[in-house]
């Protein structure tokens, strides 16, 4: 199965992204963890990018804050899909990061899930994968089932919820 | 080859769409074109996305505005990738519609592109299906070099350029 | 009487809810507080709604946060009118929950109330059963007197205050 | 049948509430169509508003625009339920409007519709209308699968279209 | 002199608008405290609005969050300068307050001040009075000496910090 | 009777006050109109604001856009009430103008107005002249009924529409 | 003298930066005009950036729109002062571009100015020059005195214009 | 060498640009820090800026919040280039601040970086003295490497870290 690259700007910036590696580890999938910065290491993120594809990877979730241009930086060198992941700034909550990831100019797309989002990512990383592989498609209908039934499982005891 | 299905909310949408149809056209990329809503005929929305990895789709882009809420109801019928396309509105250009896509609850993603980036939403699309597909992969690469050489094309022509 | 049903995405909504029960408990106006989520579970939401009319109840009170289609989702499926209630999300103060309930399209409307209202949410389901109660109106009047003695009481009190 | 009462601060607003008078008279809604202004006019809009129940009211749409407190103000008249319609402005395409009518105070809720979305202000009084009336009832759900048919044939001229 | 009206719409706004008391206490301006809201009192609202000339007040200072209506309304009763104190809300930090009080239709201006700036609100009071009153005039001079006094002082004193 | 001066950062604003110059010769209140930079002819604006009381000015119309900075230098320079109009500018339609002006430090109070408000920073500045002049108070009291009676007039002629 | 670089992403960026060039040769600085992008063109952007300085460059003017990363990008790959200007896209009239640009990461600053603001990216590049440059200086004081002159005319102009 | 001015509006400021200073100390870049307020003390701001440049200074970083119009006036009495620090204010996380700062009308540009950057603020002052002095420029590239060292070192103990 091919790799999942999950890479941050910050090593500050783990607690943001623990959604998304928790996730591909639940569903099995492949990844390695990166720090790299699109303005103090861009030579680090570009030869990563560059070589993404030759190495394994198949996509590549970047999580960034503010100005973030990292996503846009890796989809630059390579054409794998690209999940971009803004980071909650101290600005607008991450307006910034968010316009900053997802505007991009035509022909460089990077795929933006919500604010902060991690778990998404890295949902919508094995969802890529899943694309080829019939395990993990079952294993996503599982989990999708599984939500299900939590919800399910929640209404049920909201009824014996007493209100007052 | 998987397909894509690009699904719009309303045909006055499809202005907005064309530049993802264009770029399918132009990959090889097999596609459906459709009109579903997911306020009107939410029945229609929900057997589409429920067959469509059955049908052989791959990838659905789906295009709306305001309270784009169709990428939402598409994904939550499907584990296939949805590709959100927000549509530019008539309020703040088109912030509701992005919102409305992108800040989707864990475990439903929705991989926003921006603003009116049809054309995006398409190259996403193929990035996705050349996942596993080598020759759509070199068309990409391609695409990524010409793209380059057309900057340095127009670089050149601007060195020729009389300002005053 | 017609009952109301208070719907949300996730239990742990249930605090930004409550201040709704509270008021139709007050108002004596019989309800049903539900779980339900437009992505995880489209099926229980889908036939929630679809039945609610003919199950007894008059409105429809959603509350969801981020990209809230809960409201939206449920008002495919019903003519009865739905009540929108934005929760405040961790997002630009719910910006994206309030545009994401108001700026439906044509012919599904949702009556939304401010973000985290969830009081006004209460207030407008009886008022909307109050329609054709008019035991009901007089408790919205009684309600309305109530509250204007209160803020009178409070002018009151206000000249006793000593400022320095 | 109860009526509809559709206010507009300024006759230069007609256009902006249309939509809502011609879905009442599509519906066979019996309606009375206002300028009053909560700045200019305070002592009309009160006595309107104090008596509207009284004169057969059941609803009433309030459409304003910038600091938009027309329904607001009416609201603090009656207990009817007021319907509010925020008006494009030029400022931000009317955030203003929309900030003024749905961020009501506790006691006193707007049920607030979309920018400039006069025709679900319409539908939705109709909805409330329907409440105790199930001729209007049904012809509610004629039209929401009229809309639905109308989306269906547009999505068969769809598959009709040749893209290139 | 004249008196000034400083309203507030709840008593727990009370902290929000201190700094102006204690500004027109300091400059020794006459003044009343008062509760009235725009729409759970409009009645008490508008009678002290229509009177507040005849009744010694010379400017109202009012002051409100959210959908913050009470400027307006008093406004409408009174040809007064108003001055609208917008409170800092839980929405985007009082964006709604704001754009409430400022963005009035013409005829009927409130001379807005900063969100959460009591104190301005308090010193524009003083500032209206003045335009009559040489003592009082004389007083804001002082006052903006000896602010710029204190700065200066402040500068100096930043000479003597150590930095490293 | 003391003069309101109209100040614009631009002779290219001309437009954007005349709504403003135009009530203050409806009510015949003496005004000048200048244009003076805060940025390119601070020394002018200095000028004018330090010796506008002494000079005869009782109030002061700031008209400025983007970072609009004219009403706070002036008002830094005087103690006579600074009337701040924001212009609309092309960036958010004058979202930076109105906080540039409305969100003064303490002790340095604008009277902000709409955005684009012109009619209401000359109407503001005659309320503010009437403080202390009966006659023109009356003016504005029947500029107020005028007000009203048109309104009341549109509402009349609204009941000869038919609509369809 | 060292020459300044204007660099656009895209040769249709032309009009928006043709005011920063103006301001070059108005001024007498050298300077080279290039269309490099981010994202088409990394390895283009990374030379020119990597051995501006050595080329003769001490300024460089980037312009770029939506996810405006050009600026920071070629900041990454020198210690040059990098002016930011950042071009009115379509959406909310440039503020993703805005924010893209301004809110670098600590370490790697970029100098923005306002949006489509050409002419003020060009004269601050010229005041960056003049720093070690009495010539320039001195024409950077004409200017200021021209400017003031200017306005000082519109004022005495004004005086002549007849309102009604 | 020329020295660096760091000006803030009040003291109260200090922690907001220590960031600023940190890195003039680290860089050996002499500065001074002076509070002068546009508002307060608009003679001292005046004073300072219109001889900072015969007074041995090279750069001025101004920091304020709100409506902050400190760098802009400063700007208007000086040719040196003034850095605008935006500082986090109560209200949108700054982003007063920041169009205040930015939004500069064509002659008089503020070199603007992110809200409450100060640590930028300080770079990018040491990369406008760095133009002519290759000693500083050294440092710059050394700052830069250092920069990259830490972050490929946070890579290399990533790899380190065991996720589940």
């Amino acid at each position: 199965m091919k790799k999942v690259a999950v890479i941050m700007g910050s090593d500050s910036d783990l607690p943001s992204v623990k959604g998304a590696i928790s996730r591909l580890i639940k569903f099995g999938v492949p990844y390695e963890v990166h720090v790299f910065s699109a303005h103090r290491t861009p030579a680090a993120a570009e030869k990563f990018a560059s070589s993404a594809a030759d190495n394994g990877f198949g996509v590549i979730i970047a999580a960034a804050g503010k100005a973030a241009h990292l996503a846009g930086v890796l989809a630059a060198y390579t054409v794998l899909p690209v999940i971009g992941l803004p980071i909650k700034s101290s600005f607008m909550d991450g307006l910034d990061s968010l316009l900053s990831m997802v505007q991009m100019p035509t022909g460089i797309p990077v795929a933006t899930v919500g604010v902060g989002a991690a778990d998404n990512a890295g949902i919508l990383a094995v969802q890529l994968l899943a694309l080829e592989d019939d395990g993990l498609r079952e294993k996503l209908y599982a989990f999708k089932r599984q939500m299900a039934d939590e919800v399910l499982e929640k209404d049920r005891k909201m009824q014996l919820e007493v209100f007052e």
